[in-house]
């Protein structure tokens, strides 16, 4: 049998939290059986809720806080002052070893640099960076940064590109993933100095990564690498663009199989395939984004996901804890100390609680 | 009766020139009866191909040259090595006037540098932005810059802003254009130093512009904002990105439709309403990226467009001519020169032929 492992659960964060939360639990604690949970939060809202789910009260243990990040909250401000908030109490959880992993739905920067000051960075890392699964045309590409980064460096990036690699490998079971770095069109330009500097370390190192070389916005449909590594500024922009892009054409293309009888009547017929296509797109499926480099398992779902969607975060953060990513990640760390110019291990400089 | 224009054509440019560009000129040609064309490139090859176009014969007039900017030539060494060749003939003829713009689906990296160095920057413009109209879900969004400049300051964004802004009201015929700043979600970070200051001087600035604020890559799908503005490294990764999930979606829904029986003969009932929906994306009908803020006008085709392709690249020159954007910039920039801190205008200190 296998072992029981804990995830701690910030039961109050997301648009419609906690009934949402709770719900996502509940769906999660079926596909994993061999899991319990850690639900921080209000216990007056939680208990309640829990009555629905007789099945999982047994594999359950509220630990109550009144206090919550708000959304709009500044992560600094977060930081200082919510000390007890239910985010902040779910991250310390894990500092502590009593959960392998922590889910929130809450305030993403406030998530960020609360598990940045407690967990701390992986060593070797200076920057965690937040990752997340795209549906392509050959399968599913990771991408990261999302945002947690806005300003990269040349070694920025290649740690990302390794902690890439180090996720494809152990957690999406790809015997040799390969590893782009997201460039504009080589034609035009040839970029900006991270990314050029980037791909001469990568080029040159020994590290056992199949690097690919320079990728382009388009590559990210194609599923031409399985590992895209930018800056959290680009990656942001370019995950977004591409939400946007699959709302306008969902759009469009209800507009277009309503508009007469005959293409009304089609769509019925064609109605299984159509909802297989839809599926496949369905941002559910695709959300818990990973904070890949902290000491700890970090995982953050949409704000504004059902419970189905925080099911799947939930899923993310297991298989995070099951494939021994941080591991895997510690150990490649240790071959690249030589190739990547050193710059400090995050600690609490960055983010002084105390200020 | 309108005053007739004359255009210049750099027929050797793109994947299947002198063929597609011919064809693309016939067919741009029934579409403005007012505007004659100056061919440059090698009198061997065109004068067989007008030969099937004897209605066009009248209208064009061949330079001829043996030399051709090759698509993988560096921007500077085609701008000293390249002074015969059809792309910068066709440029040197609208800086002396004989043409009012210029056509090329060739090297974009070499079209922008000749350009550059030719026509010069418009007073008050640093560096002229690449800038193409994107399908929305509400109509569509002009974006600048699209890969022209990697690194830009908030002085040229704002400059981009104003450009965007003149383009969206002189030729897309919108009478108050809302003008947005590409950023990361507010939520996770806020941006880089240079979109912040952007934002501050529009924000502040009394110019006639309807700055809406900072927009995210969602927005480009959804049509928030009339002119969307960014700099290259980002446009070019969003403008990329979005064309490759267009494309995923295509594959995948055709892959849907034909996958059964039934989805067949949906698809079929529904063939018209569809048809109009793969229309709507059609990239050969938003082909013609502009070079704004040059001395002339400099329209860009993409190289592996067919003849509808360049003809709407040629339409966009057109429009460009007749709508007088390059006026209105000016008259803009003369407001604008107390609200932003001047840089150099651009001369030949940024490509040096001579060097």
């Amino acid at each position: 049998m296998a072992e029981r492992s804990t995830l701690s659960i910030d039961v109050m964060g997301g648009d419609n939290a906690p009934g949402m939360v709770i719900e996502g639990i509940s769906i999660a604690a079926e596909w994993f059986t061999d899991v319990d949970f850690l639900l921080f939060g209000d216990e007056a809202q939680i208990a309640p809720l829990l009555r629905n789910h007789t099945e999982l009260t047994s594999r359950c243990q509220i630990r109550h806080t009144d206090e919550v990040v708000s959304n709009d909250a500044k992560p600094g401000i977060a930081l200082r002052s919510g000390r007890n908030s239910s985010m902040r109490l779910a991250i310390n959880s894990v500092h502590n070893g009593e959960a392998t992993g922590i889910v929130s739905a809450g305030n993403t920067g406030a998530l960020m640099a609360m598990a940045k000051f407690v967990l701390k960075t992986l060593p070797g890392i200076s920057r965690p960076a937040m990752a997340s699964c795209f549906p392509t045309q050959t399968g599913s590409t990771v991408m990261l940064d999302l945002g947690a980064n806005v300003n990269c460096d040349a070694s920025n990036l290649v740690q990302f590109a390794v902690m890439g690699e180090v996720f494809a490998r152990n957690v999406l079971h790809i015997e040799s993933p390969s590893v782009g770095i997201l460039n504009i069109g080589a034609e035009v330009l040839k970029g900006n100095e991270a990314v050029k500097q980037a791909a001469q370390i990568l080029n040159e190192s020994d590290l056992p990564i199949d690097f690919y070389g320079f990728v382009e916005g388009t590559d990210l449909g194609l599923g031409t690498v399985d590992v895209m590594v930018t800056d959290g500024f680009t990656g942001n922009v370019a995950l977004k663009t591409a939400e946007g892009i699959a709302k306008m054409f969902g759009h469009y293309l209800k507009q277009s199989l309503t508009s007469s009888f005959m293409s009304k009547l089609g769509a019925l017929l064609a109605i299984s395939a159509l909802n297989k296509f839809k599926d496949r797109f369905d941002p559910r499926h695709y959300n818990g984004a990973m904070f890949l480099g902290l000491n700890g398992i970090c995982v953050k779902s949409h704000g504004g996901t059902d419970a189905l969607g925080f099911a799947h975060a939930v899923k993310v953060a297991i298989e995070l804890t099951t494939s021994g990513v941080n591991e895997s990640i510690k150990a490649d760390f240790a071959k690249i100390h030589d190739v990547t110019p050193t710059d400090k291990q995050s600690t609490s400089e960055d983010e002084d609680e105390s200020s």
